[in-house]
């Protein structure tokens, strides 16, 4: 038997730089491939965080080039506040070392893990150190340096560092090399596409060797930075709780106003009489039961939600449909912002949207976009609450086929954004399943499940109407052509009451006795903006309605008459001529229009 | 604008207990149900880990209680060797501290967070310390302690320590308490089966509430303890190379051998000819240039695989069929063990199964149970490179239908064994999408998938027979009436030709002029042992094969005769007597049997 004196010599303590170069793959470097996007992908939450903090339009270059057989060079710049050189070490070449993890508030980067992951990356495959340039003032020259981590013991090494000359006036730079066999290019551009809707106000330029893509911004506003908040009372963890009251020497009524967002004094004192404790007593005095009653108080006390304008920056409804607007030809688009609610002490509000039809895939599953603070979430799917909301979602109750996941032409986009997204593992590639983000996500997806709905259901029932006066149209002409042999005379004119069944707006022109007329009638029920475009040889000079305009050149004069046709009304116009030439409406979509030229 | 100052203020370390206590989803405690399972699991790894090590026959248990309205206690007990009472503060309270993330070898726990995480949970929760007994020894007296983790540091606090009396010679028992409304009983026990399958030699005693479960060991025997090696050439990464020759004053050939598995003093020779180095260069003074050099020469010199069996501790094919046999009912089971291989020059070795049929659901997706380091993996299948490598067998071509994951009455059992299983978080829910993993988990469900189209396919076969046969059979009866008709006899008895076609075993009993017959004709393609039963009013003295046992009882003998018929063969036996009574084959199968009852 082994006894445990031997074992005990084993037992000792792992850098976090050691374990975390051992699993690589939990932060997000399974594969040099995935390596790439992942370093972009850190890079940029960075710079935009950075960018947002100081307020700054942010203008990212991401440079990604093969610079020998099997090694590429990843270079990220930005013009953000820049990095002051102390400060520089640290935050590119320590794990768990950041600004942003001990903050209330949305932001990209929560884990101080991210870029000095890269690193460590990099440096385990090429053996090359981090090459970051930083200017945080243009009346100082950049600060350049060359780090790595010291594996054993989580601490940066700094190899050179000198100031240099650089042609932005504040802004970071960070330079790596990694090993790998491909640039990750269509899941590269794929990011940066999808982090351009979520970012409107960011412009992204993309070296990809000898390739440029440009992502443009389409807003000019910085969006507000949100605001540190307090932690909410609501799904406070004990042992947090217990911490907190530990260090302060406030009596307890006014700790909790000071401790925590949404508790003023009156909040206060109901939340002592609850738990009935005198809000006098000091709270560093409370035992471990006394605590329980604490929080067990708070958690039933009736507490405004966090004002998650404040702490939270969701994208919006609007810019939502806009985004997908640009991206996507879709015939009916929602979205919805959830109003914002609260787990384990976290604020978050829920976005999605919908997107139907257009250009979609009809047959399949749907289409499905994650987003969280802003950040498109590429990987790992299968693992996340948000797939797990949208399959847990009846989608046949709205008309949308579904196993497992909802079929057809469809388009889901969920943006979580939150305080603390309670990702699954490092890196960041999944959200965690909450029950009251999962609720949140269903919530919203239900909501512009009745809205597709609606639309479907309204387009289902206009087909079907089609369909009947399609039906109808096609026997009248028979009808009419029998008619017509009965009575001896030629088959009338049926288009005019085709276009009236049918819901078109119907124009017709005849020439009879050197007079041509043109009557229009608009049969549907939306006015119709008309420009009537007539080009002919004939010069219309006494027509009933004057043309808007005419033109000539070769002896042939276009007319155009502009107005507009509320539903039921028609418009007419006589002119002397020999007729000929051709017609033709504009402004009125192709498949409401019907158009009877007898003049040929 | 911000400055880059004022954001430098806010920059700090983030210890890993504060990062865990923020993230607690990523170790698995998403939810407080989820914290009890993952709680029992790291306990459990613990303890049979230590068992292994000390090659003791584990015994556990585990009580999970509830205490108050919404507190919980769970308790692990084991009697493995123990551990020291220096070390027992570190090995339960601090985070990344522990004795197998060093050592390259399977082991269940290899992140030295486990257990601390679930104390850190436990504070977090409830407050509450955790409490620890461990003895190790018969001569001393067992160490208790009281342990919390200092969130800001994570360092180990100990509230209390004394020495006490303890009823095992040796063990440990932990002690936490956890907030939570449900225990999670169901999936408690899926857990604890599953663990029993793959580790046969350990026994389980749990008490949920006032039940208890046994879960009894089956095999007496402890698995061999997977042996330390040194890591093999393949896929190292070059920063680790870096520090391993940084660390060495040894020559180069030299260093290959001591440093590496599989690298003799020949293998040494030929990396550093393929490099182009001379083998007595120090390398502490290899540049990174040569590193590179000897790094393609160790990938592409011809090393064997690591003698996997010395590292590694797969379950056997023989084991997994076993442990599928006793706990489900199947048609088909095969087991396939993979050959050793490596990734990033880690060992590892994939186990798979199939079982189908039986009482396996005929409709709905295959059951995937996932091992790790005979560890079950209960949560986050779709995040996981085994579902993927399921996902991606292209399972048509084994007669399996398929709609993403296969379907129908199959169960598909993969364990990947390994000296560091790539989780894709520490929660060790799912192992991430290594290429090489996922490579050998297809090769070994494509081999067992030949497998089962072979079983597939001859059951069809058998099947279309069995068809054919039975409507032949059924129109004999009809043409035997037939032609009795014609010559005016009565119908023949056709049940013979009818188990003939059929490939039945055929009894056929009748009785004329005092003298009964027994006649059995097997007609299967296998052996048959037969013991036939013959009891009615006769004694059957004289029968021509005398029964190798008679009874009366009440006017009734009961006669057995016992004999095995080769296929084709066929048996007879005859007597004087009545007949009448009844007659019984046992040792057929009932689907193979026919019994013509002439006698009645």
């Amino acid at each position: 038997m082994v006894l445990a004196d031997e074992l005990a010599k084993k037992q000792r303590s792992i850098s976090v730089a050691e374990f975390f170069e051992k699993n690589k793959q939990m932060l997000g470097f399974d594969s040099p491939v995935r390596g790439i996007i992942t370093t972009v992908k850190e890079a940029i939450d960075n710079s935009l965080d950075a960018c947002e903090e100081a307020q700054i339009l942010p203008d990212i270059l991401v440079s990604v080039r093969r610079i020998s057989n099997d090694v590429f060079r990843v270079v990220v710049e930005d013009n953000g506040p820049g990095i002051i050189p102390e400060k520089m070490p640290s935050v590119f070449a320590k794990l768990l070392y950041g600004s942003r993890f001990h903050q209330v508030r949305q932001t990209r980067g929560q884990q101080g893990i991210g870029i000095s992951a890269a690193v460590l990356y990099a440096q385990l495959t090429t053996g090359k150190p981090t090459i970051v340039i930083s200017r945080t003032d243009a009346k100082n020259r950049a600060h350049q340096m060359s780090l790595t981590i010291h594996t054993e013991t989580n601490e940066p090494e700094v190899l050179s560092h000198e100031e240099v000359d650089w042609n932005l006036p504040h802004g970071t730079r960070v330079q790596l090399e990694f090993k790998s066999n491909i640039a990750a290019r269509k899941k590269l551009l794929e990011y940066l596409k999808y982090t351009s809707i979520v970012n409107p106000h960011a412009k992204f330029r993309v070296e990809l060797d000898d390739e440029t893509f440009i992502y443009d911004r389409v807003s000019s506003e910085v969006p507000p930075c949100p605001v540190s908040i307090k932690p909410h009372p609501y799904g406070i963890e004990l042992g947090v709780l217990k911490r907190m009251t530990a260090a302060s020497d406030l009596p307890l009524g006014e700790f909790l106003v000071e401790s925590f967002s949404k508790v003023g004094e009156k909040t206060a004192l109901e939340i002592c009489r609850s738990a009935r404790l005198d809000p006098e007593t000091k709270v560093s005095k409370l035992g471990l039961e006394y605590l329980n009653l604490l929080l067990d108080a708070m958690q039933t006390t009736k507490i405004p939600a966090p004002t998650a304008s404040q702490c939270l920056s969701p994208i919006t409804e609007d810019l939502i449909v806009k985004g997908m607007e640009k991206e996507f030809q879709l015939d009916f688009i929602k979205a919805r912002t959830r109003p914002g609610s609260v787990y384990g002490g976290h604020s978050f509000i829920v976005e999605a949207a919908i997107g139907y039809g257009g250009k979609l895939q009809s047959d399949g599953s749907a289409v499905l976009l994650r987003f969280a603070n802003r950040v498109p979430l590429l990987y790992q799917q299968g693992a996340c609450a948000i797939t797990n909301a949208v399959q847990s979602v009846n989608w046949k109750t709205y008309g949308v086929s579904q196993s497992g996941f909802p079929q057809g032409p469809l388009m889901i986009l969920v943006h979580v954004a939150a305080t603390s997204v309670p990702f699954t593992s490092e890196s960041k590639d999944a959200v965690a399943s909450i029950p009251e983000v999962e609720r949140e996500i269903i919530l919203a997806l239900q909501e512009l499940g009745r809205d597709l709905k609606t639309f479907l259901s309204r387009r289902e029932k206009n087909k079907l109407q089609d369909d009947r006066a399609r039906a109808i149209c096609s026997v009248i002409p028979l009808i009419a052509a029998k008619v017509g042999e009965i009575v001896e005379l030629p088959m009338p004119d049926t288009s005019l009451l085709e276009g009236k069944i049918m819901r078109r707006v119907v124009l017709k022109k005849s020439n009879s006795g050197g007079k041509v007329l043109i009557h229009i009638d608009n049969y549907t029920t939306k006015a119709q903006e008309i420009s009537l475009y007539d080009i002919s040889g004939d010069n219309a000079a006494d027509a009933t309605v004057p043309p808007s305009f005419v033109s000539d050149s070769d002896d042939e004069f276009t007319k155009i008459w502009k107005f507009t046709l509320a539903p039921g009304e028609a418009f007419e116009v006589m002119y002397t001529g020999l007729g000929g030439g051709m017609i033709e409406m504009q402004g009125v979509a192709e498949n409401l229009k019907v158009v009877v030229d007898l003049d040929v």
